[in-house]
């Protein structure tokens, strides 16, 4: 390996954690600088670069960083924040607004193929991973059907809409998939599933003093999207048992697919993560996905990228001649 | 999808009755011809094609086949086989020498880079999918150790062993990975192994009629290098139960890999295939790879490809748009 790969981060929440954690354990990377919209002066990062700036100083980079990974969210920051910045440097993005991709996808990719920079926009591990898996699943089973379950983890979305509930001070709740349900799919019978089959919701609340428990639990049970379609289990717990038991952000899931060659032979393909840290793990992936931009960046590709466009010796730190001799 | 791909299979063995299997479930490819070292005129096909002819032909298809699948084995027919129709045609195959991959890339990338064709070598599940998988686990999780396990499947290789000693008629051995080894690789313990604690031999042997039993058991599980270093079962079965039993080739296995993020999350990646068919399997393998090939080559490529320079778009039968939209 020549001179490493000059990293920044955009957004210093539990992704851009993750990120910077990970460049650490990747020898031919180096943290050049870390953007945030708070005040960067009261930022405590893990001491890898001096370079820590607010948002607005990115532009002064420009031709010192060589992948910007974007650590944002993707209902406001990074609608806002992929353009910007895919018009100035080569990006790594977790964009997972799975319904808006196309659109995204193209508006990234204008602003990258004007100056001729690489821009990869949704990966981590779903989108990412997952979807990598999904595509080559299908693509050697043809004859078959594919299936995504996720977790056991922690749903952010799900545990904020229980924390809206009045009464409840914390709430924290885990996707789990079915056992039933996927040794179903692993005994090759290609169920079709409802909603609920799949997976169950699975609460821990801490309610506030005197609060209308049964209340709390019609509310959860009840609630559209959320969880009415679902089985949910709720148990309350002390703040003291949330704080000791529930403050890791665990994940995980499966990709399988269950498909058929010849007249009747079963063949199953499965890919699991089980994961003590989602964002963690996500920030790994991004990381090795930063890798990949840059080689494709040097080989003087430009536009718009996804996991379906990188060929996997780009995400590896080995030479093409050690993958032969060690990897194949 | 404009035409379709036209594909010849040279090798008319259990791969390449796979590969025949996998064209029929891919809707754009097409099978053109099968070459076989056979009297091809006895040759029992599926009837697909009836340009089934001897190997000594194939070079008059030369203009009329996308994609030639080479399905001989790796001690003797590829060796010969890839160099020689890597320089007439597009070619995918299954090499699986690890040790001699190296070599054999350099030799085919020269005599495909002449003609400006592409050869994919060493796909399949292992080398092949493993090996993407391998690769992929790495780079994400630097820091972290990585297995693979095979199994429950047959070994042709083993069940020839015990074939040929004396006082058996027929034999079928099943590698099994240990269930306790790979409990304790999911729990994220690291260990190291030695060749015993991953895998034991499952051994079923027909004996000929008044053979000495105890001397068999004596003889295989003394073998080297096939069973000595293992724990092995062995046991006796009627000719009728083995017909009944055992006349499938199911195989599988699982590329795991158990890393660390930050100061002491454990992440577990599992890749894991259970297949009725192994040779069915393979052949899908080689049919989807066959299809990227056909691109890369339509795209102006040239030269030795591994299953690490292939974009997993490559291998898909839908659009990119179709792939953004439904796969992401």
């Amino acid at each position: 390996m020549d001179k490493k790969i000059k990293i920044g981060i955009v957004g210093y929440g539990n992704v851009g954690k993750g990120v910077e954690l990970a460049i650490e354990k990747n020898s031919d990377m180096k943290l050049e600088a870390i953007f945030t919209r708070r005040d960067s002066k009261t930022l405590k990062t893990k001491g890898l670069t001096d370079n820590v700036f607010n948002i607005s100083e990115a532009v002064k980079f420009k031709n010192n960083i060589d992948v910007l990974i974007l650590c944002g969210g993707s209902a406001t920051d990074l609608p806002k924040q992929g353009p910007y910045f895919a018009g100035m440097f080569n990006i790594v993005d977790s964009f997972d607004t799975h319904a808006k991709i196309p659109e995204y996808f193209s508006i990234i990719d204008k602003e990258a193929s004007i100056i001729g920079k690489v821009s990869l926009i949704a990966t981590g591990w779903d989108p990412g991973l997952f979807s990598m898996l999904r595509l080559i699943e299908e693509s050697v089973l043809p004859d078959g059907k594919g299936y995504t379950f996720w977790g056991k983890g922690v749903s952010q979305g799900h545990s904020d809409a229980v924390r809206r509930l009045k009464g409840v001070s914390d709430a924290r709740q885990y996707t789990i998939p079915i056992d039933s349900a996927l040794k179903r799919v692993r005994a090759g019978e290609n169920p079709e599933f409802c909603t609920k089959d799949k997976h169950l919701r699975d609460c821990y609340v801490v309610a506030e003093e005197g609060a209308d428990l049964e209340r709390i639990k019609k509310d959860i049970v009840s609630m559209p999207n959320y969880f009415a379609d679902y089985v949910t289990n709720i148990t309350f717990i002390t703040k003291e048992e949330m704080n000791k038991n529930h403050s890791k952000m665990p994940h995980g899931g499966l990709v399988l697919r269950s498909g058929n060659t010849g007249v009747s032979n079963k063949q199953i393909i499965e890919f699991s993560l089980t994961l003590d840290s989602n964002p963690e793990f996500t920030g790994s992936v991004l990381a090795a996905y930063a890798r990949a931009v840059y080689r494709l960046y040097k080989e003087g590709q430009k536009g718009a990228k996804t996991v379906f466009d990188i060929a996997p010796k780009y995400l590896s730190q080995k030479t093409y001649s050690e993958l032969l001799k060690d990897m194949l």
